[in-house]
């Protein structure tokens, strides 16, 4: 379960992709320069549409990391372009991807400490319910909402993407 | 692991309780109705404040029903106070808390239907980590930014809530 809930969080990752397509035309129509999505934010004390990807995409790979006994890739937070926020997403699923299911046997026993939180430990199912999702969702709905103020044309199933339906 | 995850679902959505908090002392400090936030919006077509809370309620009220058997008790969407609102947050906490661990055996075995996908389902794994905690987390956050957009004073902190932390 835990390799498929951080497979998830990194398959809406990669929605946003569709995100960014429609923030790139949306920028195009109306004849502005994509950059100003980028910078924006919903309030002026919350993080930019940068930090947003940035933070979601960590979120992701140290999960995808600790919970299968690994220390998190390193990725500046250097990105300044649409094409360079891709690359941030696309380097995080691929590492995501890297770790197999028999990776995270025995994660719910793993003991996860964070930097912001010296002197704690959290139990691996805690991290992945408490940490993981709530702040990957966050931060990703964050992006989509800095979108959808500024007009970009984006909907729920964008966000949502593939569903596994299958017929009845 | 099913009943852990649903009931993480309810305790992010008690969070927002500290949310509604800080908007009612926004409202009161500015001197203005804290029913502007409630059907505040983040885009002319998206929906207000209260759509947001009654969504999120119904997505965990719907997973613990379904995935432990049941059909989900109806809520009427007629909110239109914050003490409404907070009033169908807790309704919605209490059926989950009456539902227990055991009755979630066999949750990933479950095919469940979904009344806009006529004719197609959906395993119970599936729904869980596709629906339920994308689009739980999707209403609780923007939520959230609907009241950050519009100057109350809400952090992240407030979103997580209390997190499992033990001593080293």
């Amino acid at each position: 379960m835990f390799c498929q809930a951080i497979q998830q969080c990194a398959k809406n990752l990669r929605n946003l992709e569709t995100c960014f397509d429609k923030a790139e035309q949306h920028a195009a129509a109306k004849n502005f320069d994509v950059g100003i999505l980028l910078t924006s934010r919903l309030a002026p004390d919350q993080h930019d549409f940068i930090y947003q990807i940035q933070s979601a995409c960590d979120y992701v790979k140290a999960a995808a990391a600790w919970l299968s006994g690994q220390t998190p890739p390193k990725h500046e937070d250097n990105e300044r372009t649409i094409d360079e926020l891709r690359e941030r997403i696309r380097k995080t699923i691929a590492f995501v991807e890297s770790v197999n299911d028999a990776q995270y046997a025995g994660a719910s026993e793993r003991k996860i400490t964070l930097s912001w939180a010296p002197g704690k430990i959290i139990g691996g199912l805690d991290y992945l319910l408490q940490m993981t999702i709530p702040n990957t969702y966050f931060h990703i709905t964050t992006a989509y909402a800095i979108l959808r103020h500024n007009g970009v044309d984006v909907g729920k199933m964008d966000y949502l993407g593939p569903i596994n339906f299958v017929d009845a």
